[in-house]
């Protein structure tokens, strides 16, 4: 029996749960021994039935690291013992056009760690191996956790979209956003952090940004005229989104990767003037995920983490849900 | 004095007026003997006030065709007698990193044709000759007047944007919709055409659009999902926007062009799931815009227009106010 931690229902606090590990495992599976859980945010929207795709008993977590277990018959290139990552995708198609090409994050058919199939705040989990990456051996396992799903979430349009040198504004330094400054500074752009918490000045300013905002001041955000060659949001409440399109420069690009619970009202003229435009980014395809991790190691870029035991989930839960995470509650097993 | 037709407060009637030709010009200005100029809507937005920005006697105008009369001294690239266009730039600052880089129509100090300017609806004008364009010789003057603010509004985007093979959605089959079935085409695109106008499909198809999609019929929109590569919107109304971005593939685009009078409402899921995006386009460089010209002319792309003399104008802008053209309203003078 693997032993976890799951949801019977939208909104509870999650209780002991336990399922059959099976005795055959599928000919690409791999069975993880799991040694560390990271939280997102979208863990709570999987908890509540936020999006209505949520099934019970829900067992979240996919900012996984554990070590190999076992592996099915054809599996080539994991070991028993070896140290490994899994994050948002368990599995894609395989068939399918984005599949084929190497885009699996972007398969119409994939499998979501946590949605229908059960996640990391677990002991064991059993995923396709093509979604289980090596970890650089000197990583601590608590701060890569969070590389799995928050890392790669910022770093996949970072790297597509940004050249060194571009202005690039962070906005929300949470989970997401405090590797967002780290890997915008890494590669080579100029990174203004944006916080509603001023104490976050100094932090925000040691993990790369040249400069910091105060963005409860609209004042201060008004006068920031076309300025920034991309805006990186990370937050999931509404913004002003005319005044932030204002900030951007011609051609400048508001990149979206929080899960905004309100649409996003875009003027047409405040992105017609200076062709600007809203995109946004989902995951990154496993070939990303490999160099990203490759590329934090070579930067020494982390999450700074608040580590509780699995058994304290509900408590690490509260300081998610309350944005108390300074940056990122990873669960130890 | 130059003749013209001005409205002289919004939503007026336009009525005669005139301006004083200056003696001396601008040493690298140009004054246009005009021949025609095409109806925009965005002419009616400027009558009408609807961004604010407008003065009045406003003189509308700015798809112009017409014969170089005189040339400021330091104008070494026209001569008297020649056919030339303008659009809707008639100067830039000349000295920001827009400008300097070719990029005149993203610069943040540039002069509209006919926003605290005298536009084209009259028997003259004067502009900036970097902002004045050679007539490829086998075009008919009323087919490319509209190429200069409509055709290049689309050519631009799709252009810079798309490759030949891929899908692309044009949204309202009118001024700008009609020119961007041929242009898209030429590029190799496969192009689909909607429009709330079931008796468009011929015409539709003639200017090259593969299939042809009654836009009225939300169900056939909603099955629609993951086909097109771009959908690029010409219409200046609210659409159903999540239900258009379901019709993106994965890392699609949803290109505006036209003034959307309310705020797009764009979830965040209906970006995020696909990455996909929206972004807007604003006329073109004077580069492309000579560019066009040229692949205009080699591809034997022309608007279709309603010719109508000047001093007709205000029963022209009546029917461009009640989508009656076909495709584009042209004045002769």
């Amino acid at each position: 029996m693997i032993e976890c931690y799951a949801a019977f229902a939208a909104k509870q606090k999650l209780k002991e749960f336990r399922y059959a590990e099976p005795r055959q495992i599928g000919p690409m599976d791999a069975v993880i021994g799991i040694s560390h859980c990271g939280i997102c945010h979208s863990d709570i929207h999987l908890i509540d039935n936020d999006w209505q795709t949520s099934r019970y008993p829900l067992v979240p977590g996919h900012e996984i690291i554990g070590k190999v277990e076992r592996v099915g018959v054809d599996v080539r290139d994991l070991t028993p013992g070896q140290r490994v990552g899994v994050g948002w995708q368990a599995g894609s198609c395989g068939n399918c056009e984005w599949c084929r090409r190497g885009e699996e994050n972007l398969c119409p058919d994939d499998t979501a760690t946590a949605v229908g199939h059960y996640g990391g705040f677990a002991r064991k989990v059993i995923v396709d191996s093509r979604f289980v990456f090596p970890i650089p051996p000197l990583m601590a396992s608590e701060s890569a956790a969070p590389l799995l799903c928050a890392g790669i979430t910022v770093y996949s349009p970072l790297r597509r979209l940004t050249k060194p040198g571009d202005k690039v504004g962070v906005i929300g330094i949470g989970g997401l956003g405090h590797l967002a400054v780290q890997f915008a500074r890494a590669l080579g752009c100029h990174v203004t952090a944006f916080s509603h918490t001023p104490g976050k000045e100094e932090e925000a300013r040691a993990l790369g940004a040249g400069d910091f905002i105060g963005s409860k001041d609209k004042n201060t955000l008004a006068k920031l005229k076309r300025h920034f060659d991309f805006l990186l949001t990370t937050v999931n409440v509404t913004l002003d989104w005319e005044l932030y399109l204002a900030m951007l420069r011609p051609n400048g690009r508001l990149i979206v990767v929080g899960a905004v619970d309100k649409p996003l009202e875009i003027p047409a003229g405040a992105i017609i003037s200076g062709q600007k435009g809203v995109i946004a980014s989902v995951i990154g395809s496993p070939g990303m995920i490999r160099e990203m991790l490759d590329f934090a190691a070579r930067e020494r870029i982390a999450a700074r983490t608040e580590v509780l035991p699995l058994k304290d989930v509900n408590a690490a839960l509260d300081r998610v849900r309350q944005n108390k995470a300074r940056y990122r509650m990873v669960l130890e097993v």
